[in-house]
């Protein structure tokens, strides 16, 4: 069997935590982070800062962190037509970070924060330690894909959108948007639309930032962190719509929610700029993976092949399965009880690996199913 | 003359904040980077971190930043003596981020903060944003070097201690430091120690660490970023020796204040662990720049040779000295008005250079003066 050499050859170029987290002989495909190297324009960009200057940056005092913000306006202009201002960009480490700092100085606890469920989990634990109540939308399967009817919001002061959606991997449409806008002005919420999954949309779904929708409510989340399988270099990007909102952190200590990072910028403006060709290759990979998962799954579980993103989100039937297929068929998967209600009888498959691994995670689940 | 060609040299391999604001055949010598390159161990380690994974880091979700907090334990047991406990190690993006978190957690607007002046003055925009009011321990020169009388610190919550001192360059003596410390315990005051400097200590000087003197009531707040010339890579280690700080940082959100970047880890690291011999040439180097000050500077002008610290702190007479070097000399160097009480006849020299531009600008100061 050669997938043990594949398998030592991954760990050995992957020392995250989605290999480390990985016992002896199981394959990760949990944590979203991909198996694949990084683009050669992103390793070359942060090659050359290695050698070059690595002190203060020149803009280390402009909250739009150089060309970060100019690079992240160029991007939506060109691939998603929405002219976003470069000036209401700010950086955050990461987007739970944003997402923490938005819910700080935007609400108190007891206030509703409404969230499509199943969700991202880390989410639900920010709402959860934070004491912000859940309003759950719940997603529900209709037949190859799956919808949503908007609950009584009341309560909420804050919709958190994702979009494109993790687990299920929805794009959502113009329709289902302009539905929670409607929806957003009614109750006055703000609308934090965490989009980081754009640049992984398939075809023919089509992205849409929610800020072309309802533009002076929205705060845009993104970063080049899950496209482009950055995720320690802790750099992203809040497009602060909301003039409110804007005040409101502009009112906060200058730096005590840290600072852009030399490295963090140049990978991110590198990979928006230059990572195209390497994005295509890496999209074809993937698209072809979700169409592998839909033929080669045991026949009894439940899989809408996904719009966007890099993950299959399975149903088993029964809870408790993340355990039971981690010792059995020896692949670590999430625990689709983490992601709220109406996940528990699931789990989460990230498929962004090459196609051996994928095919041998594939042969593991049929053999335990 | 050849300093044009050092000038061209130095600007074209130096892209950050230091020579982007020095304007046409001005030299920069103003914030503090160095214009040397970086410690090849620094630049090995950040290109194998480049070509490496990207992902999440193993350590995402631990305090410690994985050998983030270890690196540092060992640097101070090995190199001053204090066994510090890694485990209460957390990791800001810069000192002034730190700054301003344990500000907003242990204090109120009105509640005051000691600090010796002249003093960084980042840290003293902080505190007249944040509103705690400044209460200055006023440093004076005597003979070769300063001291300083504690006034009444009945009001303060914090001293917010620097030490080596900048921009005096001063390493404060066991002695000093001792009657410090009967200052927090009779006031209750929290001591904020920033060390970022103590790696820059000149023969015979010895930098204590202000924890071996007072465990309990003390934040120690450094990163490599000043001795190893990093400041674009936001990584700071703040270990928080009072255990009501610790519980009161674990009473926040976990995510609002960031978290530490991978190339930051690994450039602060490699520096700590292997950057010494680096670091022992580069002393050596500034060691001969704040004589070589010492003999060349203007007769008029009053200098202090510093026992630590790359920093010059020269006393010119009068104000406004900055503005008039920068026309008349061509030489950038900070506006000690900035620094508060005691500054405003003063200018600040960063040496952290060559010795033909040092040379240069002491050319420059002397036609000038
Ligand atoms: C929906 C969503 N948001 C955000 C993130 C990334 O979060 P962070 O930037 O906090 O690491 C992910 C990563 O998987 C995600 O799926
Ligand atoms: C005394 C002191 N503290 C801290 C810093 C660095 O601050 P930060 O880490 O916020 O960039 C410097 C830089 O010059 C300094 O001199």
């Amino acid at each position: 069997m050669s997938d043990e050499i594949h398998l030592y050859d991954l760990k050995s170029q992957h020392d995250g935590l989605k290999w480390a987290e990985a016992g002896p002989g199981v394959i990760p495909a949990w944590v979203a982070d991909m198996d694949l190297p990084t683009a050669p324009e992103v390793i070359q960009a942060l090659q050359r800062r290695a050698e070059g200057d690595l002190g203060y940056p020149a803009w280390l005092l402009s909250q739009q962190c150089g060309p970060l913000a100019e690079a992240f306006a160029e991007r939506m202009a060109t691939r998603y037509g929405w002219e976003a201002d470069p000036v209401h960009v700010r950086s955050y480490n990461d987007l739970n970070q944003a997402l923490q700092v938005l819910l700080h100085v935007w609400t108190r606890p007891g206030d509703g924060v409404a969230v499509h469920t199943p969700a991202y989990h880390p989410f639900l634990d920010t709402l959860a330690i934070m004491e912000r109540p859940l309003h759950a939308i719940q997603m529900r399967p209709e037949g190859e894909s799956w919808w949503f009817e908007v609950p009584d919001l009341s309560g909420c002061r804050v919709l958190l959108l994702v979009n494109p959606h993790n687990p299920t991997g929805r794009v959502f449409t113009r329709e289902e948007l302009e539905r929670l806008a409607e929806h957003a002005e009614r109750h006055d919420l703000l609308v934090i639309s965490d989009e980081i999954h754009a640049d992984l949309v398939y075809d023919p779904y089509e992205h849409i930032p929610f800020a072309t929708i309802l533009p002076d409510r929205t705060v845009t989340l993104t970063s080049a962190t899950k496209a482009f399988n950055l995720g320690g270099i802790r750099c992203s990007v809040a497009h602060i719509g909301s003039p409110e909102m804007r005040e409101a952190l502009d009112g906060q200590p200058p730096f005590v929610y840290g600072s852009a990072n030399l490295f963090g910028v140049e990978a991110t403006v590198a990979a928006w700029r230059h990572g195209d060709a390497w994005l295509r290759e890496t999209l074809a990979l993937l698209d072809r993976n979700r169409w592998a998962i839909a033929e080669r799954l045991p026949p009894t579980v439940g899989y809408r092949v996904p719009e966007a993103t890099y993950l299959a989100w399975l149903d088993y039937g029964r809870p408790g399965m993340a355990e039971v297929l981690k010792q059995e068929a020896k692949v670590l998967l999430s625990d689709g009880a983490l992601f709220g209600p109406g996940g528990d009888t699931h789990v989460r498959l990230n498929f962004a690996t090459t196609e051996p691994i994928l095919t041998e995670i594939l042969n593991r689940l049929n053999r335990a199913g």
